[in-house]
């Protein structure tokens, strides 16, 4: 079973819109097991729309289109899938009632071209879930069929979970189940997590199941992914913890995760397993570090709060910091112990450094110090980083972040 | 001139990558004057690249293929292009010697295959920038031409302003220039603008030139994008300037910057202007309104720090907020004027409120209070927001900063 994408509007093109729902259907359709070979963008252009949906069946079994579907006179979807059938359309009387419905309850009064929404080309059936006020579409066209759901991220995703992939897998006969699980690495390059992997990923390319696949993701580290191909969900997952289990073997030591979890999940989960609290202090990041662990929920029965001491004033002020220079271990220092003091928390950590773009007390952009305030121990840590502003403040904080986790499991490297 | 972005990459289809490279090509395509009407991903796939590559050349007068130049064995666009144009590869000595030098100042060993990127199409050049180790193509085709460059976004863009634009500029001979200006919006909806600016842009569509187009940006609020055709840069942008200033008449009171301003780079300004300085204090939104202020550079002359009172008991001890409800007007207030007093500021501002998953001192998800304490005031404002967690921390900042925008303008509503 072939399906391909095509993302439509004239916005796609001209770069104000990221096509983001391509990325995210393709990713829905390989974990479906369906083949995506192509995706295609095209503009707000009915000849144009007409000959990329002929081309996408002439080479598919399936076409999803995202977007167009809206009220407004360029939201020609219908009217593509109209001439590609070569059919008419009708009005559809429910999807017109809900649709009026929407602007009733909202006590507004609906413009006559929403209506335009529920024309259904003929022999087309409409998908149940209509999160938004477009409704989505199913046209079959022999054994082919069409899809067309509105560009809008969040109507796409449930229109495609609850209705598109359970079609197509159903059309596809039994597909085999495909899974994957993700291994979150920090702290190692990507050619040394393949040298180390090199064996184990020559051995699988000779079965050709599971395989191991690097993905990098800036200062997020790496993640290498496994997919496994199975009859069932459970003989997929027993895949999939085997090979974990051989990675683990190999790159354990750089792993700090699997799958949905983050650096700062991590941290949050270990400090909450000791019963301890965390203050923290920033200076260059200024409340970056503070505001990645509060977007985690529930991060407060862990996280007091920070001290964003940006003007070295405040360090001195409110972290009791001795007045001198702000960018070296000493200082960093203070500012942990200044934070485990002021927020009243068992771990105090601290961030100070120069993010540029000038440099600061004569230390290079680039120069970042970590501090950490346990307990039992402070100890600061010296790094020089590279990259512009925003790269040296998110790698500063994941590099924080990742010092506490591993003081938290014990380890001193 | 037409010209088509193809890009490369099983990754881009399995959604591991979302494709940001053809949304930024196509945003400089259409500044050049070049049309763009296709975008294609397909992936390392010999068979189905050379396909989409006749397809562009059979629509376009121009390709350009991003991705597939690598080292490795799945790098190969450099075949798809000697397949298309029916020659062979020779290998440039000077990108022979270029990728040798670069491994031996980092004194490392350079496997053979790396040579696979000095490989050349017969009758194709090398495009002069390299920033990294894999050189971009130019291939002429008769009248036609096919570029490659890599799927570094940073490579890309570097051979892209360079090289690439210039030549089918001058391929295209003397294009019209394309020029836009973004004006940023708070406030209205989309709807409400569209009424508006209604006579205007139906006044614009019968001359075609300039054009108004609204572009939602989620919280940042809705963008009205000016686009201006001209033979040169001055007449672009007289028309531009013309166009802002009608636009100014009627939507003026929500606009807040063009361009690149943000809310926060606006507000720092208005500080600046002042001569005053901030303090913060933020409980939901973490740390959020510091970061986002502090990713502006030089933001520290204007911004002195925060205090983050995530939990209730940083909040009375640390800001002198009365030992009680944290989510009401009073708490805030009292947060205001705690960090204008603890950071030395002439303002302080607040944020408390729930950001969810559950509800707070029985106040519903999305109950937000903003606090401000001016050197002649100090009042506090109540706002329900939709949304998620995030949305609605994202939106409490932006919220807040709007408000002491309007203020610092001397504005009341």
């Amino acid at each position: 079973m072939r399906c391909e994408i095509i993302a439509i509007g004239t916005e796609l093109l001209l770069g104000h819109t990221v096509d983001s729902n391509s990325a995210w259907l393709g990713e829905q359709l390989a974990l479906a097991g369906i083949d995506c070979f192509y995706q295609t963008r095209v503009g707000d252009n009915l000849g144009r729309m007409v000959e990329a949906l002929k081309l996408a069946l002439a080479r598919n079994d399936a076409v999803i289109l995202c977007g167009g579907l809206g009220p407004t006179q360029d939201d020609i979807t219908r009217e593509a899938i109209s001439a590609v059938l070569g059919v008419g359309r009708v009005r559809d009387e429910v999807i017109m009632e809900r649709i009026r419905e929407r602007f009733r309850v909202r006590g507004r009064v609906m413009p006559e071209n929403n209506l335009r929404q529920a024309e259904v080309p003929v022999g087309a059936s409409v998908i149940d879930d209509m999160p938004g006020t477009a409704p989505g579409l199913i046209c079959p066209l022999g054994d082919q069929v069409i899809y067309a759901v509105p560009g809008v991220p969040r109507e796409l995703k449930v229109m495609a979970n609850a209705t598109i992939v359970p079609d197509l897998r159903r059309r596809a006969g039994k597909a085999a189940i495909i899974r994957s699980r993700v291994l979150r690495t920090w702290g190692e390059s990507e050619s040394g997590l393949a040298e180390r992997l090199a064996g184990r990923i020559q051995a699988l390319e000779a079965r050709g199941n599971p395989t191991l696949a690097f993905q990098a993701s800036g200062i997020e580290g790496l993640k290498v992914r496994i997919t496994a191909k199975a009859d069932d969900l459970d003989s997929a997952e027993a895949l999939l913890a085997a090979e974990e289990a051989r990675c683990r073997e190999l790159i354990g030591r750089w792993i700090f995760g699997t799958d949905e979890q983050s650096m700062e999940t991590v941290v949050l989960e270990a400090l909450r397993a000791r019963g301890w609290s965390l203050g923290v202090a920033e200076s260059l990041t200024g409340g970056l570090l503070s505001a990645r662990l509060t977007a985690v929920p529930g991060a407060s029965d862990v996280f007091r709060g920070a001290m964003v001491a940006y003007q070295s004033a405040v360090k001195y002020r409110c972290l009791k910091v001795p007045e001198g220079p702000v960018v070296c271990g000493p200082a960093v220092e203070a500012m942990a112990r200044g934070a485990r003091e002021l927020l009243d928390a068992e771990v105090g950590v601290a961030l100070s450094g120069v993010a540029g773009p000038s440099e600061q007390e004569n230390q290079p952009v680039g120069t970042v110090w970590l501090g950490l305030a346990l307990p039992e121990r402070v100890e600061s840590q010296l790094l020089r980083l590279p990259g512009d502003r925003e790269q040296i403040r998110q790698y500063a904080v994941i590099s924080l972040l990742n010092l506490l986790r591993l003081r938290l499991a014990g380890r001193d490297d």
